[in-house]
């Protein structure tokens, strides 16, 4: 299909045209070039929500409770589910997005599940990019959901204008959650399965760490602070999504506000290019010649005749 | 202090030489390229391990306690604690490493912490480079240990010749471990704290998901192929210490034995020398001009008038 025709039938929401488009921009095939500068003009409409959290927390489920709950209120809702790859993780996120998968019969959901893990910034970038498809097609939210461990937690904040941390109130849960940095990149949390043990302490935990590090919570509060809150919820009984659906639009209007979201969006196109450029420079410096040469040295710095950085300097010189 | 005199002198093993030698490493500072240079001789004697699991899995409490039985048996132990930065980890880090400094009273046993995040690449290269400086320093074994969240995980890794991840019975660390992908960087696992409840259950968790993943477990073995094997361990007691040298001696000998650790070593240096082209590439690539330019047409991406990838484009072209 040629791209012009892809487009104008993204541009009328047509799920195979979406799917279609988010391929060529993963595989950068020869055309997505043409196919991203083409959808330029429709970018910015729609709300990119980040959530991330610890495994088991429940976030595909809530993420799909979310979608259903704004998809009856009209809105248009697509996901990306990001997996960081290993071999192991297939069988037990499974049933999961098996179950996310089943919303996509919805006409106004789309589903989409991203494998991917250790190439640096590239996480960042295809998913950004797999989001302005999104934002082009017409869909209001765009959920970006991905497990707290890796690198992936802190690429989905960085493409998202609101980042929802998921925690649960199992014992540990919010101190990992904490070495995890994941504390730094949430705008507010998500108590999940709120019907368990422990949910008290944890969310006296989680809001003792929150008044540590916003010290401004429960005095007069600066407007154009942020201080980040906890929904309790349980995902799974669809108890809490509007609370959560509330607390976006909090965190939104905040951001639109404060003149916050721009510069927001700002910031994360710079980096999606920061990435692209990187990428450039990298593919074309490592033509046959310097990897030759590469390969060549890297027996001297074995041997102890060169250092690494020697290598690295005679390669750029 | 003049390099060639750092030099003398880490060379002796004096240990504000090491000291000022990996700041000088850290820092980039304008002689660290003749630092590198001069160190290079002396390169490729000590072995490196990786230590990682779980907050909370008792990582530094074990590094101290290997580094105490090796030194007790003369060998020379380096440590370097990798912190991924957080506002929030350094209290709850804190016991652990006070407890580890304290080793740096021995005359043959160096301890230096280093804190890094987010520098996509940095904590590779940063970490590789100060082990080669104490290994020029005569350490018999250079230790790297870090919490298992973010990409330090996969960082120390490759940085190592045998990587080691500590679990506990704790319910569902073998799972969230697995999840995070530690299953796939392990060369042998210590299951530390094994007097907690739990620990068989534990045990046959880890040892099911290994024979799923290393088919050849339990079967006729062949010796070209590594089976990654459970060490139990109570570290706070001293228990189970001997067995993971034991261990990390194990794969040294399958490594050297099968001609795969200057492979290994290799693919590390290759990986080193990546990181500092594509740091090279970046910073000269990044001009004054380039970065006036790219503020200049960031405006015009926000106003849909232009694409990330077109300007992208523009600028490398």
């Amino acid at each position: 299909m040629a791209v012009t025709d892809l487009v104008e039938r993204l541009f009328e929401s047509d799920k195979r045209a979406v799917a279609r488009a988010i391929s060529a921009v993963e595989d950068q095939e020869n055309d997505h070039l043409k196919l991203l500068t083409s959808i330029q003009q429709r970018l910015g409409r729609a709300y990119r929500v980040g959530v991330t959290g610890p495994p088991g927390a429940g976030k595909s489920t809530l993420v799909s409770k979310l979608a259903r709950f704004l998809n009856d209120g009209g809105r248009r809702v697509a996901i990306i589910a990001v997996d960081p790859t290993s071999p192991f993780t297939g069988g037990a996120l499974l049933g999961d997005r098996v179950r996310m998968m089943e919303l996509s019969s919805r006409e106004g959901i789309f589903v989409r599940s991203m494998a991917t893990r250790g190439s640096l910034g590239g996480l960042s970038k295809t998913t950004q990019l797999a989001a302005d498809v999104l934002d082009a097609a017409g869909y209001d939210y765009v959920f970006m959901e991905t497990v707290g461990v890796g690198q992936s937690e802190l690429d989905i904040a960085e493409a998202a204008d609101t980042t929802v941390v998921v925690l649960t109130p199992e014992s540990g849960d919010s101190v990992q959650a904490m070495k995890a940095g994941l504390m730094e990149i949430a705008d507010f949390f998500v108590l999940n399965k709120a019907d368990r043990p422990g949910v008290d302490q944890s969310y006296n935990a989680i809001s003792t760490i929150l008044q540590i590090s916003h010290p401004q919570m429960g005095e007069e509060r600066d407007s154009e602070i942020w201080s980040p809150f906890i929904v309790k919820a349980i995902a799974s009984e669809n108890r809490g999504v509007e609370e959560v659906v509330k607390g976006i639009e909090k965190h939104h209007n905040y951001l639109t506000s404060t003149n916050k979201l721009l510069p927001r969006r700002r910031e994360r196109i710079r980096n999606v290019v920061l990435d692209i450029v990187a990428e450039k420079l990298r593919r074309s410096f490592w033509n046959e010649a310097r990897l030759a040469e590469l390969e060549g040295k890297l027996d001297l710095v074995l041997a102890n005749k060169l250092s690494a950085i020697q290598l690295a300097e005679d390669l750029t010189r």
